[in-house]
């Protein structure tokens, strides 16, 4: 693992405000979204290139605070209006989470429009947006090598048909286990993996929460554990921190084999339990190369036999 | 890992007759019990005795099964009146269960007597039974090196203090993720661990179901993987045959160190594997160690990276 550098990836999703309601205390108003988290992660490994829309509410310094991390933000388009707000409620033990509130806000008429400097981008992570969105963005891209794309409930629900026309344009997916099971209608977590590998991806990366995550390729199933951490404080966004640090990877590496991608899944495991460890992404922000270093090796530890 | 060796390993805990609602039907009198499980396991690696009681309704035919695989059951009590009986009925995912009804019979009235030829145990594996009757077993036990116990929720809730005078006076606690939280009164797992191993034992063993386990000891925290498995049959006795084949490795290999506990976990969760392929324990009895060590292989890829 070295630090950042300027391979380019192109990250398109929610640039936003959350309101959490923690077992530590009510904390508003904190920058938040998909596209945040993983762009953030992302610049450790690679220069991320964010699709976005924000509001006039959105602070400049935060947009500026990226620009200085090595993320290209020329994507970001200001919307008179406010910027997307999610409000959620977690458990008193982290586990489980309650949306409170959604405002579209200026997402509500969002249409993601890349920048020329933008179209031959080699690695896209779409994360969780709407699936036309992801799909418009995908349209717009040259001829990328590998994609990526997240999703969530909402549109297994309601956006069914656009979804799967994302899932085979991409060359992995990214969700979590609870929505892999949605989605296949299917507990069995070798079945579920089934139905998403059907329609065309050659990868699948199931997240697990606390349990870490799974990979399933051409080479078989992958086990990533998770970090035990002592203290959690707040797990939103540690998805997409995941998800920007396994695709900043690829990016940099300019290779996607299964060795590469093994590795790289635990490096990005090791990435977002930091995530967990502050409030929005106070802690992932303040991350160096040589935390993650340190980590990386108690974490390959776990799974470790003489 | 070699076959079945001569050294011995003391097993105390149920044997019953499970009546089982499954996805796949309805199971009755299927022949069940922690110590039945976890001799079946133990017997691939050592020589279980095994102590228990059941009623004058037990099969004959189960007792000299158990005789030609290894099994040492002079200590199992014939009593008169009916075997213990539990059942219960799993979800459709297999994911949870309820119990339907608990008999104790016989098991109201046990108090465990071991055979003189049974006082010398250097192994002992006290599976779930009540913590009086674990106390009972390990009093009678000369000198054993390595005593690793069990529990489940209901001791938790009426025979906590009981249970604590167990978990002081044993090497290692084998115990599930949910029932460690509930006697933690901790979600987050490294610190609910703490709550047992201040307590005394050198290891604690947490089996989390489909998502492995884990080993908290001196040298840190190991995760085991589950063999992700497409069909799932029956998990009832899958964390008895895991714990057999663990404590049968242990007491064959006559060594504890950490790193013969870390292979010794990833053997005993392929045999647990087995067991969650067939009803009761008609898939662990027809187990070779070949069959075993195949399977192993494929396990150990899981967490492999070049």
């Amino acid at each position: 693992m070295s630090a950042e550098s300027d391979k380019p990836i192109l990250i398109v999703g929610s640039m936003a405000f959350d309101d959490l309601v923690l077992p530590s205390g009510e904390f508003p108003d904190v920058i938040g979204g998909a596209a945040t988290y993983s762009a953030i992660a992302a610049s450790l490994f690679a220069r991320p290139r964010i699709v976005a829309v924000v509001g006039d509410d959105f602070p400049a310094s935060v947009i500026s605070d990226l620009e200085t991390r090595n993320v290209d933000t020329s994507g970001i388009e200001k919307a008179n209006g406010k910027t997307f707000r999610w409000a959620g409620r977690y458990a008193d033990n982290l586990a489980s989470r309650e949306t409170l509130k959604t405002e579209l806000n200026v997402f509500a008429d969002f249409r993601p429009k890349l920048p020329p400097s933008y179209r031959d981008s080699p690695v896209v992570l779409l994360a969780n947006i709407q699936p036309e969105l992801q799909l418009e963005v995908l349209d717009q891209v040259r001829a990328p090598k590998f994609v990526a794309a997240d999703t969530m409930n909402l549109w297994i629900d309601i956006e069914r048909p656009a979804l799967e026309r994302v899932i085979k344009r991409v060359q992995a997916m990214v969700i979590n286990d609870e929505e892999l099971r949605q989605f296949a209608g299917e507990h069995n977590i070798k079945r579920a993996a089934q139905a998403i590998l059907s329609l065309g991806p050659e990868r699948l990366i199931v997240k697990r929460g606390e349990y870490g995550a799974m990979l399933f390729d051409a080479d078989g199933i992958f086990f990533v554990p998770a970090f035990p951490l002592e203290d959690e404080v707040d797990p939103t966004g540690a998805g997409d921190t995941f998800a920007g640090a396994l695709l900043g990877q690829l990016a940099q590496l300019g290779t996607v084999d299964g060795g590469t991608t093994r590795r790289a899944l635990l490096t990005a495991a090791t990435v977002a339990s930091y995530c967990v460890e502050g409030v929005g992404t106070t802690r992932v922000r303040n991350l160096t190369v040589k935390d993650v270093e340190q980590r990386l090796a108690e974490l390959r530890n776990l799974v470790h036999v003489e």
